[in-house]
C-alpha cells in the first residue's frame, strides 16, 4: 500500500543491458514472453506514433489536478530512466508539458508514462520526448499537495515498483519486474527468432491451421464444416 | 441468431465489380446512398490514416481473449475478401498481429474489421494491411474455445452476413448487403456526380440556404432573425 | 438559457488584433493566462494533427442527428470566424463534411469546433480546414428541426458567447470571453516570454525544485526523503 | 439490412406457451441453454429492480432524438408482446414515458427494451410497466422522421427479428430466435432441474473442484499449489 | 466566463412561489414546458430513488479533489436553496458527505446537485437529504485551492446562474432561468392538465396515431405498410 | 508481478478483531484514516444497497470470460474471508452467480469483490451474499485457462495482497494492508468519535468556516466577497 509524503532516493534498478535490449522486442512480445502479464490497460496511448523505448522506472504518485511531485521526481531521475506517474483518483488534467519535459530530458529520462493527461504535445514531438498517457489536455495543474516518489504505484492497472523495466511502443506499455529483466530479455529474444520462420511460412500461403497442428484439437472440440 | 462451432465454406459473395467500385465513394457516401443504414458505430477507428478499401465479408465470431477462430477464418479467405470479426462479449485484447496479417494477406484479404483490439500496428502499417478496430492493445490471446466462421454476426452495431460488402476509410465502416451491391454502387456514383457541382457553387460563395431552397421551410417552422 | 428558433445577426466580435495574436500562444498558455478557466473538455480532439488557430465564435445549437442549422450559421460567418456547434443532447453523428466545409471556407471561416461528429476527414485535411470534434463518424444527418445561431451555448463543458475568442491546437480548445481578449493576449505574451528563460535553465540541468524554490514549502508540508 | 419507412403487419410470433414459460428461468439460464449467445450488452439495465418477463418481440427502429415510430409500433402490439427499440445511432434521449406506456399497456405489451433513454421512471414503476434501457433521461424527443416497425434490428449488440422471444430480468436481456423457443424452453427447464441438486451439495460444503471433477484437468494444465 | 476566488453574497433568487410549485411537475415536464432546453446530461443520477425537489441555485465551482469551497458555499445558503456544484475539470472524488449535509440542511438547503462524486450515501438517505451526482465515491478531498461561489457555472452541460430554479427527480435535473420561473410554472401546469385527458384516452385503447392525427403526415413522408 | 498457475495455501491474514471492527466505520472513514489511499475506483458498485462488511482477502486472478479459478479459490476460503477477483484484461462477463455464492457462503466467505461482472443478482440478494462489481451481466463464462489464487492482484486500481482487509459498503471498497489493520482500526475509531461532536455543532447552525477556522487561510489566498 502506498504512503504519501515519501521520496525514496536509493532504488534498485533492473539490469541496464537487459533493460536496454527489451525496447527492440516491443510491448507485445515482452508481455507474451513473461507469461502474458504486466500490460497496462489499452487506454494508455502514445502522444505521437512511432516511438519505441525501454527504461527503468522512477515512480511518482500524484493527486488529481496537482503536478507538484513531478518536480520532486525530476531530481531522482538517472540517465536511462522512464518516469511512471500514477494518480490517487482518475483525472485527465495536463500534468506534464514542455518545461517539465526539458527538465526530465536534461536529467536523462527517456519517456513519461502517465495515468492522466499531458499537454504541449506538438512541442514534445519536436523534442523527441515520447509520452504514453490516458488523455491529452491543456488543463493546467496546481502545486499544493504531497504525493510520493519511488514507492510502488498502480498505473493503468499494473503495479509498478521503482526500478522495474518499462517497455513502450505503439501497441502499449508493458512492465517487467526488475528481477525478471535478464530472464525476460532472453525469453523475448528466443521468441522473436522463432517468429521469422513462421512469418515466411505464412507468407508462402501455409495456413496456421496446419503450421500449428490445430485441425485435430478443433475437430475434437466439435468444430463442424458445412457447405 | 448465431451458433457456435460452425464453419460455412460456401458463401455467396456480392458482385465483384460492384464491390470493388464501392471503395472510391467512401463509407459516408455509400451509407447515404443506401438510405443511411449499415454504418458501424463510430468507435471503430483505422489503426493508421489514409486507407480506403472495399471487399466481401468473411465473418468470424470470437470469444473474449481467444483468437483461435482467426486461423479457421484464414482458410476461408478468397482474394478480395475483408475479414469481419465480432465478439460474444466486449473485450479489447489484441486478437490480431503481424503473423496473422501475413497469413491473411497471403490468402488475398484486403483488411480486417474487428470489434476488439489489434496489435503490432507499426508493422501492420509497414505491411500496408489496414485494420479498423475498437482498440489497440498488446494483450495476447489464447486458443481454447470454439466460435464460428461465416455465420451472420453483429459487429459494432451492424448485422453482417458473410458475402456482404464492406466499405471502410478514415470516416468509418459501412456494410452493404450482398444483394444490394450493384444497386448501391450505381446510387453512390450518381450521388457523387451531383456533389461536384454543389461543391463549386458553395466554393463560389453561394449559400446552402439558397442552393437547397431552405429559407422558406425554415421560416415556416418559425425561425426568427433578430439584430 | 438558450432558446430555439433564433438567429442573431449582429454580434460583438472580440478585438481582431488580439484575437489573431492569441493563436500563437496555444490553448494551454491562453488557458493559464486567464486563470485556468475556459478550457473545453479533453474529449475534443483535432481531426488531424498540427493545426493551430484562433478566431471569433459564431455559435450554433443543433439537435442530435440534425445539421440543418449549420446552413443557417454559414450565412452569419465573417472572415476570421470559427463556428462553435453545441448539441441539445449527446450525439456523435457526422454533422459536418466537405460540402459544408467548402461553404464555411468560402465565407472566411477558419475552423469548426463541434461537440458531436465530423466526416470526410481525409478531404477536410486536404482542404486545410481544421475541425475539433468529439467523434469522427460517417453517419449522415437530417434537416428537420430548428436550433439557433449566435445564442450562448455550452460546448464540451464551456459556455460560449457569440463573438468570444476560440484558441485551438493539438492540446485542445480554449474560449476567451470577447471583452477579455486584449488583456489575455497581453498576459499570454508576458507568460510566454518568461518561459524561454526557464526552458534554458531546465535544459542546463537546473531543477524546478531549485528554480521555483520548492524545497522549503515541500519540507514544511512534511515531505520526507528516505534511502 | 434494415430499410426505413416500412411497417410489417404480419409477423410470425414464437410459440406462446414456450414464450411464457421462458420468463421463470431468467436471462442467464436461457442464454446458457441456447449455447451462450443472444445476450444484449450489459449496459441494458432495468429502470427498477425485481421485474422478470418474457414476451414476443415487436421491433422498432428509431432515429436519435425522434420517437415518432413508437406510436406506429403501438398499433402492431398484441397481448404478450415486448417492444424492442433500436436506434440508427447512439443516443440517450428519453424516447418513452408514462403516456406511451399507458398506450402500450392498453394494447397488451409487457415491457419495453430500448437501446436509448427512458423517462417518467417513478410513474412507470407505479404502473408496473418494466423497461430495460441504456439510460434514464428526461430529454424529450421530436416526431419528424421515418423509421421502421417489425424489421430486423440490432439492439444492444444482438440482432432481433420480429416475433423472437425476449427474456428480461435483473441480470439483463436475452433474445431467443422464434423457431428455437420450444427447444430452448425445454433445455432451460432441464438445466434448472439440475441446479437444485448442485446447490444442495455446494451448500453442504462440497467443493466445485470435487463435484465437477476439476482437480485432474487443472493439474494437467500445470496448476501448482505452494505454501 | 468564470473567475476564481469570488463569493457573491447578494443574488437574485427566482420567484419563491413559482420555484416551489415547479417540483410537482418534475424534470421532464418542466424541460418540455420551456422548449426542451435546460436539462443536465443523463449521467446525473439521484443517490437514492424517489426524491423530487425544486429550489433556487447557490452555485459553487470546485477544483478536482478539493471541496474547500463547499464550506464557503454553506454560508450563502438560504432556506429553499439547492447547491449546484461544478468542477473545473472532470473528477469523481467524494466532495460531499454527511457532515457537510448536516451543515447544508441546518442552513435550509433542500438538495445538492454535483458534477462529481458524493459519499456517505446510506447516511444521506437516512437524513433525507437528496443528492444528484455523477458518481458515488468514498474518496476524500483536500482543502487547498480557491474556487468561487455564486458565479455562473456549467454543470453537467448546462449553464447555471445563481438564483436559477433547479427541478430534480428520478428522471434527472432541469434548470429554469430565474426570470422564466413564473412563466414556466404556468406553462408546466397547463401542460400537465392536458396529460390527464390524453392518458385516459390511451388507457382506453385509443392509439396515439389517431389521437394526434399522425396517420396523414406519416403517409405523406412515405411510410408503407406491408404484410 | 503476478504469475499464472499458482495457488498459495498459507497466507497471513490480518488481525481478526481489527478486521471485524473495521466494517462499522465504512469505506470512506477507513480510507481517510489510513491517509486517503487504498480506495478502489468508483465504478465498483454493490449489486444491492445497504450491505456493509469487512473481511480478509483471498485473491484470485481470472482471464476474460473464464471463471474456472473461482472454484480453486473456493477451497482456500476460511470463515471471515472476502474473495477479491481481478482480471488480466477488462471484461464484464458474469463470472459469479448463485451456485458459486452458495459454495463461497458454505465456506464462510462474507462477500465478493470483482473487477468484472456478476449475475443472479436477485438470488444473491435473497441469499444475503453481497457483491461489489464493475457490471451486472447474465453472460456465462468458460472453464479453460489457468489464473492464480492468493497472489498479489490489482483490482479496480488497487494492489491487494492476500490477507489484506477489505472494507465495503454503499460508498465503495477500501483495502487496508494486513500489517496496518490494528493501527487503522484504532485511527478510524478515533476519527469517528470526533465526528459526532462536529455533527452536532453543524446541525445547530455553526458553519464549517468557523468550526474549522477557515476564514483566515481563505482570505490569505485572496478570496473576495462581493455584493
Amino acid at each position: 500500500m502506498t504512503t504519501l509524503g515519501i521520496v525514496k532516493r536509493n532504488i534498485i534498478r533492473a539490469d541496464r543491458v537487459a533493460t536496454d535490449k527489451l525496447a527492440q522486442f516491443g510491448s507485445a512480445t515482452v508481455h507474451e514472453a513473461q507469461g502474458r502479464v504486466g500490460l497496462m490497460q489499452s487506454y494508455m496511448r502514445p502522444i505521437y506514433a512511432g516511438a519505441k523505448v525501454s527504461g527503468t522506472a522512477v515512480t511518482v504518485l500524484l493527486h488529481p489536478g496537482d503536478n507538484w511531485m513531478m518536480h520532486v521526481a525530476a531530481e531522482q531521475i538517472q540517465p536511462g530512466d522512464i518516469v511512471v506517474a500514477a494518480l490517487t483518483s482518475p483525472n485527465t488534467d495536463g500534468f506534464f508539458g514542455d518545461l517539465l519535459a526539458t527538465s526530465f530530458q536534461a536529467r536523462g529520462a527517456r519517456a513519461l508514462i502517465i495515468d492522466g493527461g499531458c499537454r504541449d504535445v506538438a512541442e514534445l514531438q519536436r523534442m523527441n520526448f515520447p509520452v504514453w498517457s490516458k488523455a491529452i489536455s491543456a488543463k493546467g495543474t496546481i502545486k499544493a499537495t504531497l504525493g510520493s516518489v519511488n514507492i510502488p504505484v498502480v498505473c493503468a492497472g499494473v503495479n509498478v515498483e521503482p526500478g522495474d523495466v518499462i517497455v513502450a511502443d505503439d501497441d502499449g506499455v508493458t512492465v517487467v519486474p526488475a528481477e525478471w529483466a535478464v530472464r525476460i530479455a532472453a525469453a523475448a529474444e528466443a521468441r522473436e527468432s522463432l517468429e521469422g520462420e513462421k512469418r515466411e511460412k505464412l507468407a508462402s500461403g501455409v495456413l496456421g491451421l496446419d503450421m500449428y497442428n490445430m485441425r485435430e484439437p478443433l475437430a475434437k472440440l466439435g468444430l463442424k464444416y458445412i457447405d
